[in-house]
């Protein structure tokens, strides 16, 4: 590699004092204007590149934040990242990621990548086997600032961020009640993670409150992917009582059972209606549009980031905060007006 | 912050010379493999981390790689990442992630960023309205490889990767012809783009060898969003002569056009046969699903990555590698069968 520029080189060619160039180039009061002008053109002009790894060695400081997802195809984690890119690109950070593929082994090891990466803080949602806090312990131990989103771990010394997915799932349920069902298929993820287990008792409540039966067949734990959708919606028109609504923790997963249900010659609203979650832009591309429940990745991925950034620029200390609570709605469409078509 | 473990201290802890702790931790034979085991495990104890920055800033080299894309929320860059991510995981790079969201000026900065950040090499997809090569050239002489992607700058020391878009772009246009289609819109984003400009040139070549008119007012140059989508559907329907049939380089508008041409009651294939371009998930949500032209981010982020990284661990000089084409091919699903349907 050819050898690098420093404030040597361009103190030679500009016939300046090195403190004079270092000064220039950041921005000292006591350098006017029209030489900081020529001093950076001709730095830019040699290819000097501040020296952030010296400088970030000197400080304790890599001005990175480690980000580790489940899954970077996730619509709704590519609306997270957009979020998280936007603040800490305008705060001068610089974001790594990573994705675990939904595999407790694949965070660990990433967890640790980020570790000697030396990021200056670090964000997580985890993946859906993940069983231990271990990994992170590192974090803690060097009171590396560590934050988890959407799908969080519980721990005195992090801060999470979610919406209230215990609400959000009853709304979701209430709704379809209201809507007339009686038979509420639920299809949902790993129930290790907070998102689900909180949905699915946001479900259990919403039932017990309006004296339904809670059949445990009706709720199917599966990777809520495009399979699990056709399959959720070959196996709800195969039983002998067929359930006349599905809440479906993701729209994904919810369109595809959408279109598997129509191919089974089920009509949606009409003999099932259909409950999302996440409001995906597929929810206004199937047809009929689904109703779901709204929350922003870019919000949520904004908060993140913002919240890590405060506490590491001291503006605001984040260990004081336990969990951070963002606001989400029930967006109503077409595939879930059971009792207005049906009348 | 709290003072960082050393292998000295490892040393005073274990009563081992500190030459030993680095052997060991560095995996060097001369170590037995139980005093290695003790020391890792003693390490781990400890907090120690892997002096990446300071063995980095010997080596001159940062292990990272930066990338930046227009936008982190399109569903066709997020495979891309994917794609990538898992390659420089594997080969334990780091990914630093930016997006441009479509502007020039925002790419110049994130480009000085990653500069100044000495990433060990670029990956590019260029935003919708950047005109000039200037922002790229400090890595060229600085001799840092630069690649780019998808949407990308043709310049004699940087390869790039694409699929051969004329080709993709007279393969839908012909595929329309052959179905019946005389009047064939064109919705496609900015020309400056090598993805856009190339399918029209595919577009127009396909018209000509079937003796077509190329009617200037049929192209529509976009934004290729929703609202596109849904102007384009009422642009159509407003026409005289009424074409019969969409090329529409983008999934998510093409699937907004077809709702908003349903809307407007439009049948889709019958009066209007669609197609659209990258097979995203939501080409086979939309009803009825759409005719495209597919092909993998996933792909294209690995074989990118991997040129990258190959050319930086000296395996394969990229630089005397102009083009990477990957393959594509043409999708048929319903949104399409438009003379079948009629006949």
């Amino acid at each position: 590699m050819e050898k690098e520029t420093t404030i040597y080189d361009i103190a030679e060619r500009l016939k300046l004092s090195p403190a004079t160039i270092s000064r220039a180039l950041n921005d000292h009061p006591a350098i006017n204007h029209d030489t900081k002008s020529i001093i950076a053109a001709t730095a830019q002009q040699m290819g000097y590149r501040a020296n952030m790894f010296a400088s970030n060695l000197r400080r304790q400081r890599s001005n990175t934040i480690g980000v580790i997802v489940g899954s970077l195809t996730s619509s709704f984690m590519s609306s997270v990242l957009a979020g998280m890119e936007q603040v800490a690109n305008e705060a001068s950070y610089n974001l790594i990621i990573s994705q675990s593929l939904e595999s407790a082994k694949k965070e660990i090891a990433n967890a640790r990548t980020m570790f000697d990466s030396r990021v200056d803080g670090l964000l997580v949602s985890v993946a859906y086997d993940t069983d231990s806090f271990d990994h992170f312990e590192p974090f803690i131990r060097k009171k590396i600032p560590l934050l988890f989103f959407d799908r969080v771990l519980t721990h005195k010394q992090c801060t999470s961020i979610t919406i209230d997915n215990a609400q959000a799932g009853y709304e979701a349920t209430s709704h379809l009640i209201e809507q007339g069902c009686r038979r509420i298929m639920h299809v949902t993820g790993s129930l290790k993670r907070n998102v689900y287990a909180d949905r699915l008792a946001g479900y259990r409540q919403a039932l017990m409150q309006h004296n339904l039966p809670i059949d445990e067949s009706l709720i199917m734990v599966t990777a809520l992917d495009r399979e699990a959708g056709i399959e959720a919606a070959r196996r709800l028109q195969a039983m002998d009582n067929r359930p006349d609504g599905m809440f479906i923790t993701n729209d994904f997963c919810a369109a595809s059972s959408i279109i598997a249900l129509q191919k089974l010659g089920l009509s949606v609203p009409n003999d099932v209606a259909v409950v999302g979650f996440n409001d995906d832009t597929v929810a206004q591309i199937v047809a009929p549009q689904l109703t779901t429940i709204h929350y922003s990745g870019i919000t949520m991925g904004e908060v993140a980031a913002k919240s890590l950034i405060n506490h590491l620029t001291g503006v605001q200390d984040i260990l004081t905060t336990n969990r951070i609570i963002l606001r989400s709605e029930l967006v109503i469409r077409e595939s879930s007006l059971h009792g207005r078509v049906r009348s």
